[in-house]
């Protein structure tokens, strides 16, 4: 049995375009970390096990340490599929769904998504890594958890589990309109760069928390005002981030029952920054809990499911 | 003076990427016609009065006919900028507000488009020959127009003037979800054959006319399906087409004062379907008016105005 400060197992964190591994110790610590391009192309190419196997050599890994994997590795264009596990499911349940790579040296686990049946279909893998983590450090948690991201996921748990969600395209609406719709000529190369404290930004996001607001239509004037008014490509890409995120924070609002005030926000830098100030403007609270943090803290929490006894690594 | 059933004008609407031209009598009758696709574009690189001389020549088109012009042709872009004009503007002072070619064998001129400026900045152009059309046939028509397309106008006329209007990203956005999405691996290439008694586009139209239906919100959920239920590609069409149309139509709807029951849609072919079919389901009753038609009538509205006495012309 490995000591806190050495070696106790590997997570990691691969994902459609990058990929993040983490050597831990039995208590979550982090003693070595590495981050690559390697997403699901390039590992379909050069091989799944050869990029994991380099990642581990290289942060000195044991060859017999065990590593647990989330994210779209194990989806079916992945390395192996973890069947996604209906909700409502408790921790147990997603680690006993999780996928076994079979490999002679080590044990290697895909910690498996989640699915929403019935008349709102819905999916996340990687997030409920998160979820796990959120989940080990308040057991039986009760509430409402912000995954902001290219698809955001809305989250309710009830007593630990997760009992319904919510998908908003966001990020990838917001990636689509900046680059490839009429929007694209005037909005230049700034799109990536607004921060929460732009004036075009609270623009946008008190025209989306207005009452009857359409963001169908009222894309078009983001156009509109360039031609009519020679608004800026940095005014126009944060009016037009101000007008997705707050779509979706109004919606999520709209939506949570009113007892619900606060909500856990997994997010991290500039991301944490615009959505704290739209749930805010939405009226929420918000508890920040560092997208990072939770990935690490969710691949531990697996890891202790799935290896070390709960007892021991709860300290 | 020419007779009826003598050319007296062409009339061209020249978009983006397709230019269309009509050789037409006095009285608006059809005398020859062209289609093309040589758009912006193409006309940028070939010379925009060769390509016009081209169609004209092939029309027989007299040397000094006269031609009016609509459509991006009038953009920054296009061969002369004809500047938006101000709404509230009646048809003369659109007419009057024209570009004209400097040509020394013939009257050229283009219709520019309308802007509304203030705090929903809005601009069109094409449309507004379209209304030309509509109003000369319906002098001081007031009412509610539906342009579907690429970017929906939804245009409040009074007393044959255009009062406000908006725009829905409608069209752009549906291709942009089809083809540059993740849905796009849901959908195939069956999305531009979706028509209107596709059960999937009312499930689509239901979804979107719900209360506190979210599209931003919702869209994953067609993913979501086909992982789960194994939703086909062309059900996953119809099902985001009719969200999409039904947000435009239950916004457009919920933003139109209750005495407006009846909407002139301008709209042809499966277009036109499927929006009579979302906007009966949203509340409105419609008025089709087919869009070709509209073009023609606006063109022979404006060179009413341009060249002919409008006594001669309104028979």
């Amino acid at each position: 049995m490995s000591k806190d400060g050495e070696p106790a197992f590997a997570g990691a964190d691969w994902g459609t375009s990058r990929f993040r591994l983490w050597l831990m110790d039995r208590a979550g610590n982090v003693l070595a970390e590495r981050r690559s391009d390697d997403g699901l192309d390039a590992s379909r190419t050069n091989g799944f096990s050869q990029v994991l196997e380099g990642h581990l050599a290289a942060v000195g890994a044991p060859a017999d340490l065990p590593v647990v994997v989330c994210g779209m590795a194990g989806s079916r264009q992945g390395w192996m599929e973890a069947s996604y596990v209906d909700i409502p499911a408790d921790p147990a349940a997603i680690l006993a769904a999780s996928a076994r790579i079979i490999d002679t040296r080590r044990d290697i686990r895909i910690v498996p998504g989640l699915a929403q049946q019935g008349a709102r279909p819905n999916v996340m893998r990687g997030e409920e890594t998160q979820l796990l983590g959120l989940v080990h450090g308040k057991p039986g948690f009760s509430g409402l958890v912000a995954m902001p991201g290219t698809h955001s996921k809305w989250v309710y748990l009830e007593g630990g589990k997760v009992s319904r969600f919510a998908t908003y395209l966001t990020g990838e609406l917001y990636a689509l309109l900046c680059n490839q719709s009429i929007l694209r000529h005037s909005i230049g190369q700034d799109a990536d760069g607004i921060d929460a404290d732009h004036p075009g930004f609270s623009a946008g996001l008190a025209l989306a928390l207005a009452p009857d607001f359409s963001l169908l239509g009222t894309l078009f004037e983001i156009r509109a005002a360039m031609l009519l008014d020679g608004q800026s490509e940095d005014a126009a890409a944060a009016r037009l981030s101000g007008m997705v995120i707050g779509t979706e924070a109004a919606d999520a609002r709209a939506k949570a029952p009113a007892e619900i005030k606060t909500v856990q926000l997994v997010a991290s830098g500039r991301m944490e920054r615009l959505y704290r100030k739209a749930l805010g403007a939405a009226g929420f609270d918000c508890e920040t809990i560092d997208a990072d943090d939770a990935v690490r803290k969710g691949l531990h929490a697996a890891a202790a499911g799935l290896w070390f006894s709960r007892k021991e690594t709860t300290a």
